[in-house]
């Protein structure tokens, strides 16, 4: 209700500020015997984690997660797995000029204003360090589907206008990870690093799409009406800081099309249905049809600048602000594993919900 | 978790299939004593029945609510509000010739792979009469929401490739239902309608996109991380029959922008806190922050054609369907009130969970 | 939220005012391809209905049940379950002299302070009448539950002061509804009966116990820690109209034995783990054990009398009020099947809730 | 639904075993500017913790709690709050002997069976460690509720067959503290001590029962019909370790009265409607009615014995278990905040939820 829980029965609950003493979440409903790799989690972590690169902002935090219940002999229990990750590194000072003014575009308005009262350091609760309880559930949530062979993948689509046009089946997903912006061609990597990087140098930020793809999704995941499965990866999208957009399948340029060219024909393939081509994104009715899921999640330039700024005061005030701290010029290549976290969630508890009508 | 109840106080569970008994719901959580006006209720049905225009499906439903409970001399009693429309004026012969058969792009074999069983008739459950339900309960979220001074419209802003490009702010939206397209810009709308006559001629259908606008929105609505107010409009959005993607505020093209051009710069105006202009929809850290929220919805192709397509049976033979019925040669203009009710519903709870805070 | 939807994944939103339309519910989350036998759930429905015999009220409901979705050829497809039974043999001018009076020890008051406004007629919400969503509903979770084995049964242990002393397992359930009071043993019922007929001429009310025993449990059933199987078992009775009252296993009595005493030994049997006495229910740690499930329910008197009491009115008066109408002497006879039909959307709900874990 | 979260609004998810790291929680939902006085929760957490008398377990834990989000300035932020009690003082060793074995009436071979996997040391998730959180959010919740006047005291009203017969309100119950067991009569305490002493020396264990009032309720709270105000408290109550039944008002001896005697009168006094006794126990048709809500808790004595029983292993074998480690006699004297903890968390979310009416 209060909007940091998410999941029907794999949940999690979320908690933690930038500047408090750390964050972290309970996972509520992980099934038993899960093999609950840290290694794997800790690699999950260090690929949204600050300072990875040129690229990201220079803030140093080792995000080590510790895991405080729910595990034994490294399994899970079935029982709630709370972790957390201690912050480190705060530099609360960086925010003092902040105390009482309003960054433009930012949360701190509404919060001030919505709960009337406000933890300004380093954004609070809507700093982007919200996202670690998201990539260690995230990251649980595939260690849990690893038996089922579904896998998910995103990368970095677009940077500003450079748009990488090639659809998700031309590329080699396996390269997503070879290069700092998260972008599987090359090419186009290096051209995306080079902007973000003039852009960082203005002291100025970019926005960009990240693309996800997951495959070996099994027939019959999602729940009518309300519970499509777009509807639910759609608010997960939706729900990570500075995502503006979310589009599945043939998306908002499917809408141009008519409808003899949109549908995708069904044939008999090795003896089973499927489908001749996917403009359905893998999900139809709202229940996925076995083809692969895949989906388009827009972001919005980090609202943070370091430059200067007119905005206003919980007083009245105008002013003028120019953001000290360590600022991501980009979100795009940390907010890669974020979607992947998050569209793993969703899987996950779809998976566990069509269970019961087995 | 089975995906037919929306909304967290607000409640609505929703029920029926297209040649079921009826369709209907109960809305459990509306508050007390709102004038339910069965009238407004009737004239937001014949928004979106069938039947209405030479564009929309010259299906005749007369689509008559039956309130059931929950109100007494006109007024909600804080009781739930049970409520149904019986099914009438159905054709199930129409869907013999698709028992064992699954429609390309439609929900019909995900259904019948996901349960084991399908009501093949009409669509089942699949059908856009499942959408009569999230109109009455909008219509009474805005009966609710009238006291508020908040005002909710949806309008046709693109039919195929055929775009309105003119921001809500310059179109009078009070014209939309002045056409039959409800497109508010009346050149605009004769060519949509002449684009959508052509092709429902050819058996053929088309998608289009549709702009929301929501006007005098307190600050401090949306529940920050997972139940953004975005987020919760977008799921709401998604999980309307045929839509494949979700954008507010500056959405897929504001990632072209740089931050210093995104932002929205706050200032003084009458002694208030505002924004010179409004690139973030009106929601800022998954908050309202009193701007209009504003979002756009797109809605791929209708499925049903009245032409031969190729697809495949139950028993894993290849066919040809030629789609009978009467069916919309595009959903846009019957999906305006379903974007609107699905809006005022979202928009009610979280006017409702925001209360907890005050 | 709002308190008319029941279960998690077995959900029941329940609907309906004593005087109004109807009363009725939608279950979202029956699992496809049980048989929906409606003679079964007809049959329930006269367990519980008015007029049955001399010790219930003379009211005439012939409560006939119209399902009007979620049901193909006789099977629930997986989709939401509508019904409904209409109101009939309505006299609200029995209530006119109750408008503005508050009648004593029933919710009349309460209601009408919560949410500003009543439905005074028949009780409104308040009413017996609500039951009927539940007994259907329980029907329909009986049917689910049929293949697993599991049985449900409840009678009436207590009236007043008569209490059946015995332990169930001393008890031929089979000969519950081989009379009126729904109590297996001839001659206890016989003096319930007649102290029930002894009461009813007085004008006066009687409350009593009911009993109520789930065998062929399977073990795991209940989620710990706020979710025990008696957590949930004990919400659920208390919900019902009239429950004051909740124990299960050695219960109340149990708080006064040792452990040494209490303790269930485990033993082997037939190469399977089981206890050689009950006293846990059941239910150890909040999951079913794998032995019978038993619990007990009280039932206070009928609030309404058919004799003078002092009260007041809403505008603060002291007055005298006189019921007219049609009321039972006792509840238990009829509550037997209510109590039944919550515990089987409990069962049901922990049996598709614990399908996630394996 | 996997059983860790517990409330609407004010919601709670815990986590933790007895021998694993950390005990603790997420609250979302706290309401924003309630000042959090941590030597008030410590207080709290004192009342509860072993090792506090010599009728308790003299095993020690500190339980120092760790306040990890939420709270800014010593306020309450709107944001989630997340704590943690670290676990020390474990002798794991103590129940080396245990980990094949299922003590009587504990939760090992449920949990083994559900789960396919149990952490056996210190009883894993089914320690009464877990009550740290309930304890924690409680007292975080009662803090929440004093602007409000509202009060919840418990108190222990019976062990074994000592039962203090008088009712609460010919009770100073501002002397329940004055002595180790926790009644507010000096003389019945004493004999309370002794029983629970003798009962130790045995080895042996007894149950008792708490009874609970709670003061300056507002009318209204309560949401009809299955979140009924005593069912929640039920749920509540139920939900805590070795509770055995629940009652409230005249509960179960309630049952032999007649509604002539058991119905409470409304009276006007000072101008206010309220009723000249409380048969009711404050709630009526589920709502409160501004009258004391008061109820009692059953708790069955504690399994873990220090004598000798038999009992079964995993594998199947009988055994002897004579439990090691350092367990309570007697369960009541600790238990008395854990079900204030519990009335205060139901009593504030029904708070919130009556706060979407008005």
């Amino acid at each position: 209700m209060a909007g940091n829980i998410f999941g029907d029965i794999f949940r999690l609950s979320s908690f933690g500020e930038s500047h408090g003493v750390a964050v972290g979440g309970v996972i509520d409903g992980c099934p038993p015997n899960v093999p609950i790799d840290i290694a794997f989690i800790q690699s999950e972590l260090a690929r949204r984690k600050p300072g990875q690169s040129k690229i990201t902002t220079p803030r140093k935090e080792d995000d080590i997660v510790e895991i405080l219940s729910g595990v034994y002999n490294g399994l899970s229990t079935g029982t709630p797995i709370g972790f957390m990750v201690r912050n480190a590194d705060q530099r609360s000072g960086d925010y003092d000029n902040m105390k009482d003014l309003y960054r433009p575009s930012h949360a701190d308005f509404a919060y001030a204003t919505k709960y009337g009262i406000r933890d300004h350091r380093g954004g609070g609760r809507s700093s982007a360090r919200e996202t670690i309880a998201r990539v260690v559930a995230g990251a649980i949530a595939k260690l849990a589907l690893r038996s089922s062979g579904m896998n998910i993948t995103a990368y970095t689509s677009s940077v500003g206008n450079l748009c990488l046009d090639k659809p998700y089946g031309e590329l080699d997903l396996s390269k997503t990870e070879d290069n700092i912006v998260r972008c599987p061609d090359a090419e186009m990597a290096e051209r995306m690093i080079e902007l973000i990087d003039r852009v960082r140098i203005d002291g100025d930020s970019i926005g960009g799409i990240i693309t996800c793809v997951v495959k070996n999704v099994p027939v019959g995941l999602g729940e009518p009406v309300f519970d499509k499965l777009h509807a639910r990866l759609g608010q997960a999208m939706l729900s990570i800081n500075a995502v503006k957009g979310f589009e599945y399948g043939s998306g908002f340029s499917g809408t141009e099309l008519r409808g003899s060219e949109h549908n995708d024909p069904f044939v008999i393939k090795n003896g089973k249905i499927t489908t001749t081509k996917n403009h359905s994104g893998g999900i139809q009715g709202g229940i996925s049809n076995g083809a692969d899921v895949y989906f388009r999640v827009a972001f919005k330039p980090v609202a943070t600048l370091l430059r200067e700024q007119s905005t206003v005061t919980g007083k009245l005030e105008e002013t003028v602000l120019k953001a000290k701290g360590r600022h991501d010029p980009c979100v795009l290549p940390r907010a890669v594993p974020i979607v992947e976290a998050m569209a793993a969630m969703v899987m996950l508890d779809m998976v566990l919900m069509n269970k019961s009508y087995l």
